[in-house]
């Protein structure tokens, strides 16, 4: 196994820029083509369009795109209790995370008679895409209908593609239920963004469009946010990675688990030990080796890892630097009184404090949301949450009394940009109360 | 005065749409081929390429990029008391307004052990670009630096063109002193985005940048949002436009000069008045020829004007739809007892409440931020405040307890999405505790 390790004193500064530079996304120009060909074709042709590239892509002959009532009982019917009951406490503990979220409205006189107020509002339609390629995610539809349930967005709709046999996967359908979400599409990739933005007979035009997926779904999102006919989208899209830092505390086949557990996710994953000098580095890749022999997607996890990194450093503050400059999406810190360190940490999408707290916590229950900035994105966005699905409107009302004492400093402040009607604006207003 | 009239309830529903449909934004592939020029030569020749810009595109031959405090000094003293004084008490109106945004943390248990936290940081590096275009514009700087200063960025640059003499206008320099900026630099255009994205030997590479542009300006601000390595963008941008309900009251001299005040920005600026019935359009028109003849800016604002409309409505709801269709940057509430149409409001980026309440009162003073989504993204985007200069982090913390309690939950979710390396994450460490 390809785990490279680096030790961090020992790199130039350069040496270190290059082993914390994420690989360049592979040019995407000729897969925009194609995405730009769907794209077009789902305007012009609607639902007709995506039954035919459900057709094309998964050999399946849809006839109803939305989800039945039937197919929603049916999809928990297939469940077992326990399953049901899984989905069900995640799904409890993401609402009471999220619920804490919703923002306060803002009203203060900045001056007497001078009003001004920011209200909260949820965003009209929005559109919640769950992926199922290698793996149909559940967890991804508990992650992105809870918020909007909160926000409470009136038009939530949610497409994911079908199985072989033309069903979205029970869990998915769900998930989707027990998150609120009713108006399911049978519509997966490109197609299924391509719908969302524009609309079709079926699917409802929305205004944002939220969720993971490939490298189409990825290009096709970018391309609908770029049309202001179109839709936005959540945040930039990139490959999963999780950045571990482990002292001599921390247990090699959690270390090793952990670190999987991100490769797994896809070959594209990036995976980071920062480990400090008296970390069982030698049996955290034992471990690593093992685990990696026994999992169903070794192929997957085993192509991750060849991009991956181990670094070994002198001290937790080094560690700290190194994660706070890679940015990462997840960060893992399994070192003793792991809590201490939290004041340092900056740019993570989500922090894992401690030895009990593996990132699957967070991917699937703890009740933070798993949709989060990658790609070094950190440093300036946000993982999902409510604010997302929400748009704040800002509202002044100024009195007459409070027009008299403000008015001269928009007049003064309009001169000196020599935007006379701004002034003119004022002006026409208060000749009437002078006089 | 070519302000086209249409009465709403005549028009079909292809009408309605093609009434407020805004004007296609030209095609920009050969500006963007200028401004991916720009970028690249200001990567790679850094302060030498913005000098060589100012030299070729302002007839400018600058020295130093940097603002000194002697330039700051002879800026504060090139203003009256009065302009000072008026900068100061918008600062503070923004300061207190802005003050009220800064998000609280949240930290909750979900279930007990598993301790679920967001905090929000500050953004660590920050750029804001103020325009000087067809006039200077000390306001942007205001609502550019003071919500950086509130969310306590510890790096914040601004970039402004100079005038012909090489110096930025002073009430720039002394807004941004107010606003706590002391990082100005002299560079406009693209090249002031490149630089700020990129870094060079003077400016400061940043994480985001801040702050309204001509096309220019906006396409770069794409350019280096699109790159992983550039620097994020605060929204998209677009002609800024006013949408005005009038009712009987409305005086037709104060709605004139709001429709003026947004004209006169710039020649693609949209205007719409939606009138009730009883409203004094004749006058309005009128009021707004006569005023429209007296303005510096006459040629920008009759220009902006032609591609303005007034549509006539049968009650105020109507009105209230179509706004809501529209989704105006700003919008006036001319009309008797404004206030209590607020909770219907949807889509719009900062709302003016009465007839003491003209836009400018925003532009300048009231205290909500200037820097407002147009162009239809109000439906999705907000208004600028502190969070876009902050980003939340989300961080867990499970006692040995609490991952007893939900790691089986983990374990059914991660088995049904067939990710064996999760489960295991789990597994490895619920071992230790039940041996």
């Amino acid at each position: 196994m390809s785990l490279t390790r680096y030790h961090w004193p020992e790199l130039s500064l350069t040496e270190q820029q290059r082993v914390l530079l994420r690989p360049a996304i592979s040019d995407t120009t000729a897969l925009r083509r194609t995405v730009d060909d769907i794209i077009a074709t789902v305007r012009s042709r609607g639902d007709a369009a995506l039954r035919n590239y459900a057709l094309q892509f998964d050999g399946v002959r849809l006839e109803t795109l939305r989800v039945s009532q039937s197919e929603f009982d049916a999809a928990a019917e297939a469940l077992s209790p326990i399953q049901r009951d899984a989905i069900e406490q995640a799904a409890d503990n993401i609402r009471r995370f999220h619920a804490e979220q919703l923002p306060q409205p803002i009203a203060i006189d900045t001056r007497q008679g001078m009003r001004c107020e920011r209200i909260s509002q949820p965003l009209e339609r929005v559109g919640l895409y769950v992926p199922a390629g290698t793996a149909p995610l559940p967890s991804a539809a508990l992650m992105l209908s809870i918020p909007a349930a909160i926000a409470q967005c009136p038009v939530r709709v949610l497409c994911a593609p079908t199985n072989a046999d033309g069903n979205i996967d029970p869990a998915i359908l769900f998930a989707a239920q027990v998150g609120g979400v009713r108006d399911v599409f049978k519509a997966g990739g490109a197609q299924a963004i391509a719908a969302m933005a524009y609309g079709t007979e079926s699917i409802t035009k929305v205004n944002k469009i939220f969720g993971p997926g490939n490298a189409y779904v990825t290009a096709a999102k970018a391309a609908v946010a770029d049309d202001p006919l179109g839709a936005a989208q959540d945040m930039p899209a990139g490959p999963s990675e999780v950045l571990v830092i482990a002292d001599a505390g921390a247990q090699p086949e959690d270390v090793a688990a952990d670190l999987l557990s991100q490769a797994e996710h896809g070959k594209d994953s990036q995976v980071l030990l920062i480990a400090l000098a008296d970390a069982p580095i030698d049996a955290i890749v034992s471990a690593t080796e093992e685990q990696l022999a026994r999992l169903p997607r070794q192929h997957i996890a085993a192509a991750a890892l060849a991009n991956s990194a181990i670094i070994t450093v002198e001290s937790i503050d080094s560690a700290i630097e190194v994660s706070n400059l890679y940015a990462p999406e997840h960060l893992i810190l399994n070192v003793e009184a792991a809590r201490q360190y939290l004041p340092q940490i900056r740019n993570a999408g989500s922090v894992f404090l401690g030895p009990w707290t593996p990132e699957s916590l967070g991917d699937y229950c703890s009740g933070t949301n798993h949709v989060l900035p990658t790609y070094g994105y950190a440093n300036t966005f946000s993982g999902l949450g409510v604010d997302q699905f929400m748009r704040h409107m800002t509202v002044q009302e100024a009195s007459a009394h409070g027009l008299q004492q403000i008015g001269p400093v928009a007049v003064t402040l309009a001169e000196l940009e020599g935007l006379e009607a701004h002034a003119q604006a004022v002006r026409t207003r208060l000749a009437r109360l002078t006089t």
